[in-house]
Formats: structure tokens, sequence, C-alpha cells
């Protein structure tokens, strides 16, 4: 039995997604900047594309700028607000500690560059509100950038009621939208969105291809310099499959959301649950507002990584926490953000069902994950002074 | 009959390169930093294809980044050695006015940034030569970079030479090789190339995709933050499938590269030679050195724009120039850089054959562009007043 509990890393691309994609792999391959009728072709359906992917979650198509995936689209996002700011002497941007990399590693570069970041503290139940946002907004902010669900907790942010804030104090608001995008509602006017990531493959479209929305008349700027394509925004001969494959993934994520989600919460509740038995153990982050199919558990005394190995001998894909920093020693910044201590903070597990997950795989993956934390623990001399009382239990 | 003779702008991915993508959008769909048997599967599909892709270019496989293309590979290289650069006090890069936008237009960013450059003329061939490199570098200078082979005109540069004096001098030596990768032989280290840029889409690999040559110790820029995929120096999940592709499509090209080369060659004379039986035409660019597919012509008093349309009508896929600029008004900048005037410069057609092309399509070009640019003279007010002698013919 193999079970892929990994979906917050990338997902399968759908069926519907392969098959939108094959075309312009193979017959209609022509460069959409070409004036012939096998580059026309191209053309049309990236502009098409663009139309579906718009409206899908309530832009403009020409508010769509297609890039190599959420990283890039992060980068340029808060790139071109921290530049617009600078032009107009505004030098500080809010965020939050538990952003992805490529936000905090863009801001870490603003910084050298002279710009001040504040980076809000995250509850311990992984959320940040809409009050601690507008409290750091000072005259100077020129950017807000807060992620619409966390990567590694699925913690769902009052994204809404932050773009108010923001849209109130004239301060333009971006959010990394790459775990949510196909797996929650989104509408960028409702939700006072300025700037949004998002990136294919994680809503079964495929690596290498994803868009960031920008409000129309918001100024940005050019990561990639070159030819004109995308509105001499984004330079490169544009993915053609790639970006009608991901249209094509998100039309059918999102036309199936809700009863997705339905299914999902509900397993994702049993597994929760199931997990919650073992001893000394505790979900990270809030048990309600968090994605359909995340669950972050802590055990105490084991190490995430020897657990990830044992359970993949037992078929379970799963991860400690972000894959983009898998093989780093450091522990989580998500976890230590929300108030984790390092120890703990060590012994974490992601667990992302999907749309395909079965109760079947979720029964395996309790009984499963109950073994080898058992198994570990047997092993650990932590958790052996744990128990004799020598250290103390936090969980 | 449809002939498609713009794989300068594009080429048809290979059966080769499709085949060895799909296992990766379907199957095969971990995330490579993930530490469970599905991502080490990825991971190796990534490794396998930097060993391949280095070996094929005379590469070490740690000096190969992936990135979405050439023109991000580009702006990497040459923002890479800008940084650099800078650091020591040196802020002078020397390239030529014939390079591609990717490279053009970073390089006006820096000038806004207070770099100097400097643009070597081309000569009438479209041919720089080293000696004239050579006499541009300065203490300060911290990068030359001058393409392989040109994308409009498809002159092949001495690379080899121009290397040569770069290293002799101790400056960094970019070539942007998009035009050139899996149809020229190429050893980075013979020719001097410490970095060295790609695209998967023009040898018959899939679009958004390429790849970055840094020679070892070289000290690379970051353009996109976040994990840490790439040694830290790009940013977001990998394109697993494109990059299996690429190099499945590399290795194709480059074991049948001779051959291939051999008979374009002798279709690319052949259709160069039809062509300039045309009254008041001229090659652009040097007859012998230049890319195996590249025809590329200018035709007195008549507008490429609609020559391209009618060829278009006839079946046959051509441009005027680069892809990436076409909708702009302006006539070709490479044209211009080789001393076409204007008039002259709008009225060109680039033809750009692939490996498939056949003896019978060439016939059907040369006689179908003869007959077009014939008609299209008969309409045009500019040509009646050279034939009258009002106006002065050039070519």
């Amino acid at each position: 039995m193999t079970i892929y509990a990994d979906n917050a890393a990338t997902t399968k691309m759908s069926k519907t997604a392969v098959d939108a994609m094959l075309p312009y792999l193979t017959e209609c391959y022509g460069n959409p900047s070409s004036l012939y009728t096998a580059g026309q072709k191209a053309k049309e359906a990236l502009e098409k594309a663009r139309e579906e992917i718009a409206a899908l979650i309530g832009a403009q198509p020409r508010e769509i700028l297609f890039t190599s995936g959420g990283s890039e689209a992060d980068n340029q996002a808060i790139r071109s607000a921290a530049e617009n700011g600078k032009r107009k002497g505004k030098t500080h941007i809010v965020s939050t500690a538990f952003e992805h990399h490529a936000v905090l590693h863009t801001l870490k570069k603003l910084e050298r560059e002279g710009f001040e970041v504040t980076l809000l503290d995250v509850h311990e139940n992984g959320i940040v509100t809409a009050e601690e946002v507008g409290a750091a907004i000072r005259d100077d902010t020129c950017l807000v950038t807060v992620m619409t669900a966390n990567n590694e907790i699925g913690t769902i942010q009052p994204i809404r009621e932050i773009g108010a804030v923001c849209r109130a104090r004239g301060v333009p608001f971006h959010t990394d939208a790459v775990q949510a995008v196909g797996h929650l509602p989104i509408d960028v006017g409702a939700d006072n969105i300025d700037l949004l990531s998002a990136s294919a493959h994680k809503f079964h479209g495929p690596k290498g291809v994803g868009f960031l929305y920008a409000k129309r008349g918001f100024p940005l700027s050019t990561l990639i310099e070159g030819g004109a394509q995308e509105r001499g925004k984004r330079a490169g001969t544009e993915n053609v499959a790639g970006v009608a494959a991901m249209a094509a993934a998100l039309k059918e994520s999102v036309s199936h959301m809700e009863e997705n989600a339905e299914r999902m919460r509900a397993l994702r509740d049993k597994l929760i649950a199931g997990l919650s038995e073992i001893p000394h153990s505790a979900l990270n982050g809030d048990a309600r507002c968090r994605l359909p199919g995340n669950v972050n558990f802590c055990f105490e005394g084991i190490e995430g990584e020897s657990l990830l190995l044992l359970l993949d001998d037992r078929g379970i894909c799963a991860s400690s926490g972000s894959a983009c920093t898998s093989g780093s020693l450091d522990p989580s910044h998500v976890l230590l953000a929300i108030g984790r201590v390092h120890d703990v903070a060590h012994g974490s597990l992601r667990l992302s069902i999907g749309e395909d997950t079965t109760d079947e795989e979720i029964d395996y993956m309790i009984q499963n994950v109950k073994e080898v934390v058992e198994k570990l623990r047997s092993f650990s001399p932590v958790w052996r002074d744990l128990v004799a009382g020598k250290a103390k239990f936090i969980l």
C-alpha cells in the first residue's frame, strides 16, 4: 500500500490537466508571439487560460501574469510593492513570522537594501488578526504581505479582514495563496487583495508554472527582463502547455471545491482525532480554521526525520514541514513562530491528504503513525528521560 | 502544405522528449525535496538530467542550475557578474549591440543602477571579433557578455577566442547560447566560458525550462528567493518533468548534431541561393559563419509583416526577426546593428529550418517567397518610386 499524504508539497497532475497539456507539447507548438496561424493558436490558448484563471478568482484577464511558479510570483509581487514604495519614500513592510521562505527571504534581501520589516508574531493557534496587522501599519508602510493559508500547519488567515484594514489605510496587500488557490474560495475583489501568488502544482497542475494576480493599475516591476511577453512584465517564451494545464486544473479544482473540502475535512478530523490518542502529542495550529487537507502534529521525544523514514518504509509519503527546507537541520520556523520549543518542533509530522484519500487510508495512517511513534520512543534516550522524570514533558 | 520554418522561435518537442516528460507528469510526481521514496525518485531524475546536460557541454553537474528558460538564465548570469563586480569596485560591462533583449534590457537596468556598458558595434557580416572585445575591456570591467549565435541572423561569434581574451584579462565571460545549444558543439572548458544560458524549447524540449551553466566557484546571485532548491541559488519546486525532457532532447540533438547540421546547411544554402535570385534582396549576416538552419533576408520595397501574413496564407510559418519583439513597430535592433537602414530593415524575413525540413519544402519556400515578394512589390508605392527612379535602390 502506498499512501500519498504530502499534497501540500506537490500534487499529482489530474487527468484533465495532463490532457489539456498534451496538445501544446506535441501538435500546437507555435510561439505565441509569432504572427502566423500556429503561433496565434498558441496565443489563443494562453489568453483563454488567462480568462479562465481570472474568472475563477474574480479577477480580470489583464490582471493575471504567468510565472514559473509561486516563488517567482512572491518575489515579483513583493519587489514591485517595495520599489513603488521606495519611489514614494515608503520603506516599511508588514508581514508575519511564519510566511513561506519565498516571502521571508525576499524581505530579508529588502532589509539589506534599507527597508524595514515588521514580522508579526503568530498566535499559538497559527493565526494573525486583522487588528494586529492594522496596529503594525505605519505612515511609511508600502506593503502588507500575509499568506492565505500556512504551508506547514495549514491555518487559514483572516485575509478579507486584513485586506480591508490595508485598503482603509491605503496600503497594498499581497497574499501568498499558494496553498489556498484551488482549495479555498478566493475572490480578489471581495477579499481586498492587491497582489496574489499561486502555483499550479499545488492544485493538480504541472510543476514549473504559476501566476501572479496584480490589481489593475498596480505598477509591477520586472524580475526577468527581456522580450515583451506578459505585457512587458515577464520576459521569456510563454510556457503554453503548462499554462493550459494550470487553467484546466484550477477549473476542475474550483468546480469540485465544496464537495471535496467537505469530504476531506471529515477525513482530516478523523485523522486528527486518531493521532490525538498518542500520548504527549499535539496538533499544530487551530483545529477548525485550517486547510481541509492539513494535519500537522508534534510528538514529544522523537525525531521527525526518523519518523518519515519509517513511515516511508510502510508506504506513507509524509513530511516534517515544508518540502522546500527539507535537508535543513533547523527546526521549522513556522513551529517556532507558534511557540513550539526547539525539541518539540523537531518531532513534527505533516500529513496533507488529497481529494483521493480514502477512509481506509486514514485508518492505515493512524495505525502506523501510532506504531512508529511508539517504536521510535522505545529507542529514544530523550523519551526515556521524560518517562523517568529526569526531564519534564511539555506536551 | 504547412511548412514550419520558425525553429529559431521555438521547436516542436521531439518524441523522445515527450516520452521522457510523461512519467514525471503522471506517475512519478513527488517533490524532489521530499525525503520519502517518491520524492527521492524525482530527485534522482533531476540529478540524472543534470549529469547528462553537464556532460553534453563539458561541464560538471554542480555547475548546472535549472531555470525557467533562457531569459531567466541570462538575467541571473548578468546580474550575478554585476553584483560580484560591484563588490570589487568594478562596474563596467562589455557586450554587443545585437544581443537578445534578455541581455540588453538587463544591461539597461544595470546602467540605471550605475553600471557603465560598452555595446560593441557589429560588422556588416554580423560578427564581432575577439580583438574588438579585448580592446573594450578595461581594468574595471566585471563582465563580457557576447551571444554564441545571433537569434535573428544566425551568425556565429568567435566564442572560444573571445573567451580566451576574457580569461587572459581575468574578466568573466557569459554567452547567451540559447540559439546554439543543441545545434553547435559547445565545450565550456575549451571555449573558456564562465557563464552560459540555454533554453530547452530551442532544441526540441519543452517551453518553460532552461539552464544556466556557471563555472565552479563563480558566485551566483539569486534572482528568485525562497526555498533551498538548486543549492540555494534558485528557489521554487523544480520542474522535474521539464528538466527530464530537456535532458532527453539535448542528448538526442547532440548525438545527431553533425549529420543534422550537414543536411541542414545544404538545404539552407539552397534556400539562400534561391532567394538571392530575387532582385534587390540581400542575405543578412555572413553566408557561411551562421547557424545551419538560419536564413535571413531583406527585400527592398516591401513590409515584413505583410510578407509574413501572405506566407502564412500559403502555409509557411516564418518570422521577420525575433518572436519576442513581434508586435513592436520598431525595426529589428539586430538589422540596424549590422548597418541596415530603417526602410530596408523593415522588409526582413527569417526562415529557420529544422532537422525535419525537406528538399521539397525548400523548393516550395523559394517559389512562394518569390511570388509573394513580387506581389507585394506590385502594390507598393515605395517600390514604384524605386523603379521609377524617384528613390534610390540600396540593395
